[in-house]
């Protein structure tokens, strides 16, 4: 098997399954407890602590462990607009934003908030133009992602949270998809609250950390016995603590290698598909863009065909973000860029991992290209004769091949 | 070491650790995907789903994945009250309920929500009559605990459900502490909400279940990606979820002898513990009890020191609640059963597991014994000579021995 699903999630490296095994056997030990076992747990707790408050340059202390992503997500912006609806309730965030921020957003709108949703450009990113212009005298929040979870595209993170300073107000990024791939750093962003997923970058599913800014407090989502400083309560996952903890330290000792690696692959993936396929064009900005991400569309066929014909040739990706690809519809992220429905159905996401390498590169092209080509053998849209697409309208593809 | 603080957390059984481990390696999955890996990732959690739905006899459909009984708390209770807020605010639950319930019950009282809290009796127990009388015709809720977390008291459900049916009042039964230590039946106890933990029950810590009947339409407290059947969004917890539902299968399998074992073990500690050392109680009910809770009291010492002690020994217990088991405050439950602060502050909860055998109820015993005594010994409350405490107010103490 080929893996290169990365974004919807990745496996556990096997330093972080053996960092995790004493956790989920003799060391048991609830950290709220204060006898030796449970000292242990609560130590164990505190290093991964200071692991991820290390890969975003943050203090402990700013360092609280959820559920994960999305949990992190909500207990942010509904944290913010809960707290300070006094003072406003005006939020701004963007088009693109992964659902746990939109749906969480449309929550807060049937609640009485006001919402401003950036667009971005073709290639996904926002203005700051844009930015500046929405910003009202009632607004308290501005939630912008860092990287897209679809099309890897990076978002002007620095700019947009030095306007929220200068304008005092609060800026929430969700980095699930950048943290370990890429450099964060939360004070030189000027970041307020960051969500972090465990699963993302190696470590185990259910867990997450949202960075809560020294002196900010929040009104919480999840009340109960006090646990995370009081910030998030329910015992804390000990195992995927510690497990997460120590993929953070993975990625930050090896970032740098990783992202050359991982850009190399992927430079070469996206050169290799372009050239071998006919009609076949990148989603997303060629270079504001994940090292580990490339998001291909390919005229006159499904994605669903498209993956499930991988998945017998032994190839994982995906269509869309992974945690809506079940759905039919067409992405809203490519939607937001300016494609169409049937473009966008024709949509693949490739997200590579640190485990691949040159060779499932040349596999991932090769049974691609055999496979779009099946699918369009079979497709009433395909002129196979002349290998072209028949009702293809090509003024719209202006970033074809680029 | 001896492990008596299962009610705080217990060790993960060798079934569960080894279900697991294929979703922590090769079965990385995510089940929102549906690739072969994606599928069979789903496959496991409905899998697990279904084991759970056995334990409390409810269908499938009816059973959500959270991080945890304080989540599932949380949603629970939020849930509701922000679905029906225009039915009604007012909220019914009570006085010894688990922080988890509480705070949010707290926070919802700061916006705008009124509660009762109702009492309990001298072992722990609310009254049916209370309860009728507090019911008004804007109360939308009542949310009471199936047992104790520290003194292991069962309330009287079924009786509880049959009061909210009648009044078409909405049920919410915490039983963090009981499912999979005592039969639990939704349908028999018409509860509209459940909140289960796995790691209370042999499972992995991090994952848990809100029960929603069929047909109750909450609002949500994690919005999202839509996972849940669109209840409660975030990536799936897999390993975690296999382990619960592990969890759940052998809980089920082995109840019967489970209850009889822990109840034997538990009536031999209370009995030895009562006999032996002098100025000695039982808090809680003797009979309506988990059949792995014992919780004492020893006139003239402090717990903290007691669990300390007992920790060098090698044995684990705890004071309190662990999940406040770190705060110096009395306990609320011990304080609601009429108990006075000195009083609550040399108690102690042993809360028996599968693992434990009667060799270790004596080890128990002796070890307390003697580090009563040690303490005692130093005492300035406790008079030596004649071995009776000081300063006590025999008249306090109506359930001694009982």
């Amino acid at each position: 098997m080929i893996y290169m699903d990365n974004s919807a999630t990745s496996p556990i490296k096997e330093e972080v399954f053996n960092a995790m095994i004493p956790y989920l056997k003799e060391e048991f030990g609830n950290p709220s407890t204060f006898y030796t076992l449970g000292r242990n747990a609560k130590k164990a707790v505190e290093e991964a602590r200071e692991n991820i408050a290390k890969l975003i340059n943050a203090d402990t202390k700013e360092i609280i462990f959820t559920s994960g992503g999305t949990e992190s997500d909500n207990m942010a912006i509904k944290g913010v607009a809960l707290k300070f609806e006094d003072k406003g309730k005006h939020i701004i965030t963007t088009e693109i934003e992964h659902p746990a921020v939109l749906r969480t957003c449309e929550f807060l709108e049937s609640r009485g908030f006001e919402l401003s949703y950036l667009p971005v450009n073709e290639n996904g990113i926002i203005s700051t133009e844009d930015l500046k212009n929405a910003i009202r005298e009632d607004t308290i929040l501005i939630s912008v992602m860092h990287a897209n979870n679809e099309i890897g595209t990076i978002q002007p993170i620095e700019e947009v949270g030095k306007i929220a300073k200068e304008n005092n107000i609060l800026f929430h990024c969700d980095a699930v998809q950048s943290v370990g791939k890429i450099p964060v750093d939360v004070k030189e962003a000027n970041i307020d609250l960051l969500s972090i997923s465990s699963h993302k970058i190696y470590g185990p599913k259910g867990v997450g950390v949202l960075f809560i800014k020294k002196g900010l407090k929040l009104e919480l989502l999840i009340h109960g016995g006090g646990q995370e400083n009081g910030l998030r309560s329910g015992t804390e996952n000990v195992p995927g603590i510690v497990g997460f903890g120590k993929a953070a330290e993975l990625a930050y000792e090896h970032l740098d290698e990783n992202i050359a690696k991982l850009k190399q692959l992927r430079d070469s993936l996206i050169e290799k598909i372009l050239e071998r396929i006919p009609e076949s064009y990148l989603n997303g900005d060629r270079e504001n863009r994940l090292p580990n991400n490339a998001n291909f569309r390919f005229s006159s066929i499904e994605g669903e065909g498209l993956i499930l014909r991988l998945d017998a040739e032994g190839i994982n990706g995906a269509t869309g973000s992974a945690c809506s690809s079940k759905s039919l519809k067409a992405s809203y992220v490519l939607s937001a860029l300016g494609l169409e429905d049937e473009e966008i159905h024709g949509s693949l996401r490739l997200s590579l991992g640190t485990e691949n390498n040159m060779k499932d590169v040349d596999v991932v092209v090769d049974a691609i290209a055999k496979v779009v080509g099946e699918l369009r053998e079979m497709s009433p849209l395909w002129d196979n004769k002349n290998n072209v697409s028949l009702e293809l309208d090509e003024s719209k593809f202006t970033d074809s091949n680029n």
